[in-house]
């Protein structure tokens, strides 16, 4: 944490406005990486998977992380001129945590001499542990006359390669504490901040939490640092609820009520709160062992759950209070964990891009693969990121409330009763989440009820049902289920009671139609506008990731024939879950990685849609289905 | 703030213990110094008036402060590589805040751009003004579409030769101040950290406190850090007092009860919170515009009002939780100030030479002057620092509560009737605090009674009263004083009512004789072993200087002649005043100076009294008077 809002890699080389990256190659393992210019070797090696010996975690104090810049120039920093002698450094000797790759590499890892852990987290990606929570076990000498030593100076020399700050929730403790213990204690370190002293060997108990605060799930996971294990997860809706179901609603109230900002963050931090509980006796972990919580969330809902007020990210010109987050701590979230545990807050690329996209492209190292990859995260603001392992580009379309169930006459949110998966042949198949009768039609479940009423020939490209006739020409045994509510056609996809009783049928009316159609136009638009500005056409992409609560569960195939995403071999189609929660646990096992979210925020350029000229021409066209 | 506690000089240099210094020669001013070897060129110059441009105030962020150093050899930084050619480099220009003085060097200080002001602060000293509260007004552009930067990177684009850190208290105000104020705002800045932004221009209001906690006085003093000078001084007992006078009552109370601890520190910041009222109210100034504080005080008194056990510093081997008290903030102290302003505690360099004794060496220039001076702070633990421009060393010694009143029969605390000075020739002339009629004997006028008593003859060397023959014969108008009460033989020097009614009588006895003889030799016995220490003689003390809320009310004849000080004209024997608060002022109102306290734990090397052999003799030999 305490990263500066300034304190971005390319402060110590050129600028780069996300066009151009440097080539790292490493030896003797011979991979060769592309990074942002700037970038810390020891993070690049680290986002890569090569493992390079530190015992600080690149706090430039341990001094063990050598290596041989083989070719290539490289500057001398004060700390190489202790590590290393003259004739080390003409040999390129450096220190992976100070070298800043600012040009082209070959770069020499010597063996290791300790084999870090390594957790497989986010989509497939391994990572090295490198948890900024450290826990060192010392049996101190006791003082005497003639070794008077301050205790935090008795504690901090036998932890000589780290150089600890010191909070002053440990000074209070730490003189009873030391002593209780006969000086054998267990120092608590979050980065180089000294957080407890505990009496006796604790070093096997290292937790974290990690959150991904949605407007309308949200999930906790606790994680073992040491391990990199999940250790308990748990998952519950946004109190905040009752002030609507979207970010524009819940801006609405603040700038309505001036109660409104405290009584929202009261409310996201009582969810947060209750989370750290279940987790914590799921898994019968003291919540004072928790030194450190991450939070992905959206720029809006991280505002209100830090207090900040968000009017500016709900009205344009669409501007965050800040794109980072530091010095945050566990108690600003409201949170009962360790008094003095840090909170790594996940920054917002944008009012529309914000902390839970930033965990998704870490997750899914948008950065650091050379793929053309589209990731699109599905939801009322619909988030899009498009990367080709050299430059990334990023913009927000907003999609509406119908993926959510919202506008959507039979539509619900994603929980029992609702059809999550509908297939048509001479009978219609759904599938109904609980397994009870079906009550609703949620985000996967229409977006595969019109796919297949396009593919069956009863919505034509326009997105209009065909008439009744050509219906039953085409489909007869579904043609009956062709009807009309009023004056509104419809398409029954379930009768409660006997075929043509209405009365609690679950259908699609041609209005739902016309909002899905101007929700995947919204997303289509965005991701066209990329591979425009990106020079690529979109059958070029090599993997869709589809994120998101809802975006996880759409089926690929009916995505590809509504023209959600380009159209591409499913295969090419990757549904990537709870992106947001897995860059959060990110952060919390791995310090590169957490430098890797600051450096994305400067790599990543931002594409705004709604003042591009383009932008309603390119929607009308979308609005169909492709052929 | 945020010093680290091992973020000292010594680590970008050799290591020292007080012994070795290194010479600078400034030019064109021709002014030579001597430092500690790794102290930065900036404070250097600024320690010792010599002005260098700086807008950030050392942190390597505004590049101005350029030197070229013309004699002697120093690393290049990588910030100088960013702010020189190579030319330049190899003419020697470095930046003054990120060179350190490691061997002897001639810098010259080019012509300023802007002439820094200065106060006179300390003991006579003039100090540059480079406070740490920084104010900056903006006027910003309006965010529009094509300017989505988040409020924070807009505010600190526009000051860019410093890099701040932005506390979480400003993000939560900084959307509807910057909007409200139509993006017209004023910068709060303290060191680096952004604590606050405000609507208009209120550069002017620069306000901090300066704070000496005394075990039984405490002092605050309003300044205006802008102009460096004071607005408002109050003083009040500190609220601790039930528990008991000295440091040693108030472990004790800690001890027995659990809850002690809660309360005393309750009490203190009670009594720092009453004077901020006060100083505020007197200056008519916005507590909320008071940015930072700075608190000086004994070791026992900073635990204690931070919360910290202090019973190790109660007991041998007298063990401070920590030296330097980092990241402390205002609330921590319980005052109600701008809520994120920090709080500068002065660093201790032991149980017994705290944090007051810090400020006091700092407010008098221990460390920046040639001469070999002494300083004393006397009380009941007194502490004693000698200095000779190259080494310094320091000591307490436990002198007991006789300077306070305590312990001897007629004596009170420096309050109205307290009898302040004695000077007795053919009768006993009294100077009485207040004007009013005498009620007892504070610690200066038992100094004086005991002195003159001395020179008259009515006491010998050993500090017996002399037979009231003797008396009768050499003093015969004061001889009718020396009288009796029960066996114990007591000098009269108020007769409340009649001559020989001993009624209200205020009267020095031979056992407060004794107890100040006491006092007195454990302080020569400190100096003297100081001395014998740095290899010099007491005569050769060039300045002995008397601090502390006794020390400098004392008489320098009547210290010299009991022997409390070195034997040595009266001219070289000056009060100090309140050096302590002196000490916190200059911490608000440089931050070089601030750098300074830290390096003094560094340098001053501690004398552990107690364990040394030569302590008792020594100790006998002092208890006579001189000759």
């Amino acid at each position: 944490m305490e990263a500066r809002p300034h304190d971005s890699p390319s402060h110590d080389g050129p600028a780069h406005d996300g066009s151009g990256r440097v080539r790292l190659r490493f030896t003797p393992a011979e991979r060769e990486v592309r990074v942002p210019p700037g970038v810390m070797v020891f993070d690049a090696a680290s986002w890569n998977g090569i493992a390079i010996d530190s015992t600080c975690g690149g706090h430039g104090t341990c001094k063990k992380c050598k290596i041989q810049v083989t070719s290539g120039e490289v500057p001398i920093s004060p700390l190489d001129m202790r590590a290393f002698d003259a004739a080390q450094l003409r040999a390129g000797w450096r220190l992976a945590c100070r070298t800043s790759a600012v040009e082209d590499l070959v770069v020499e890892v010597p063996p290791l001499e300790t084999r870090p852990k390594a957790a497989t987290v986010g989509v497939g990606r391994q990572v090295i542990l490198r948890p900024a929570i450290k826990k060192r076990y010392v049996e101190l000498a006791t003082p005497t006359l003639a070794d008077q030593r301050s205790d935090v100076d008795r504690l901090t020399a036998a932890i000589d390669d780290l150089e600890l700050r010191v909070d002053l929730h440990v000074l209070r403790r730490l003189p009873s504490v030391m002593r209780q213990a006969d000086f054998h204690v267990t120092a608590v370190i979050v980065d180089d901040l000294l957080i407890d002293v505990e009496a006796g060997d604790t070093t096997a108990e290292c937790f974290a939490i990690a959150f991904d605060l949605g407007t309308t799930t949200v999930v906790a996971t606790l994680l073992d640092t040491g391990t990199g294990t999940p250790r308990a997860v748990a998952s519950m809706l946004n109190k905040q609820q009752p002030f609507g179901g979207d970010v524009i609603t819940r801006i609405s109230a603040t700038m309505l009520d001036p109660e409104a900002l405290g009584t929202l963050q009261s409310l996201a931090q009582e969810t947060l709160r209750e989370l750290v509980a279940e987790v914590c006796a799921e898994a019968e972990v003291d919540p004072g062992q928790v030194y450190e919580v991450a939070l992905a969330g959206n720029a809006v809902m991280t505002a209100l759950v830090l207090g900040i007020d968000p009017e500016p990210l709900g009205v344009a010109p669409f501007i965050l209070s800040s794109a980072t987050m530091p010095g945050v701590r566990a108690v600003d979230l409201g949170l009962r964990v360790h008094p003095a545990a840090p909170a790594v807050v996940l920054p917002s690329l944008g009012a529309y891009v914000g902390g839970d996209i930033v965990a998704g492209m870490l997750a899914s190292g948008m950065d650091r693969d050379k793929r053309l990859r589209l990731f699109i995260d599905v939801g009322t603001n619909c988030e899009i990121v498009l990367g080709d392992g050299e430059r990334i580009l990023a913009t927000a379309a907003p999609a509406g409330p119908a993926f959510e169930g919202g506008a959507i006459r039979c539509g619900m949110r994603a929980s029992d009763g609702a059809i999550e998966v509908v297939r048509l042949d001479d009978e219609v198949v759904l599938q109904v989440i609980g397994d009870v009768a079906p009550v609703g039609l949620c985000g996967s479940g229409l977006v595969d009820a019109v796919a297949e009423l396009v593919r069956v020939g009863i919505l034509d490209a326009s997105g209009r049902f065909v008439p009744e006739e050509t219906a039953t020409e085409m489909v007869p045994k579904l043609a009956s289920r062709l009807t009309r509510i009023g004056k509104e056609r419809v398409f029954v996809l379930h009768w409660a009671g006997a075929e043509g009783d209405l009365t609690d049928a679950v259908y699609l009316s041609q209005r739902d139609v016309r909002e899905l159609q101007f929700a995947k136009a919204a997303i289509a638009t965005g991701w066209s506008l990329l591979c425009e500005e990106l020079g690529v056409e979109p059958h070029e992409v090599q993997q869709v990731l589809l994120a998101g609560s809802f975006g996880s569960y759409l089926s690929a195939s009916s995505a590809v024939r509504i023209g959600l995403v380009p159209r591409l071999p499913v295969l090419r189609i990757v549904s990537a879950g709870n992106v947001a929660g897995e860059g959060a646990k990110m952060t919390l096992l791995s310090v590169p990685e957490r430098a890797g979210a600051t450096t994305l925020l400067e790599e990543v350029h931002y594409v705004e849609l709604s003042d591009r000229p383009a932008f309603n021409d390119r929607f009308v066209d979308q609005l169909a289905f492709p052929a």
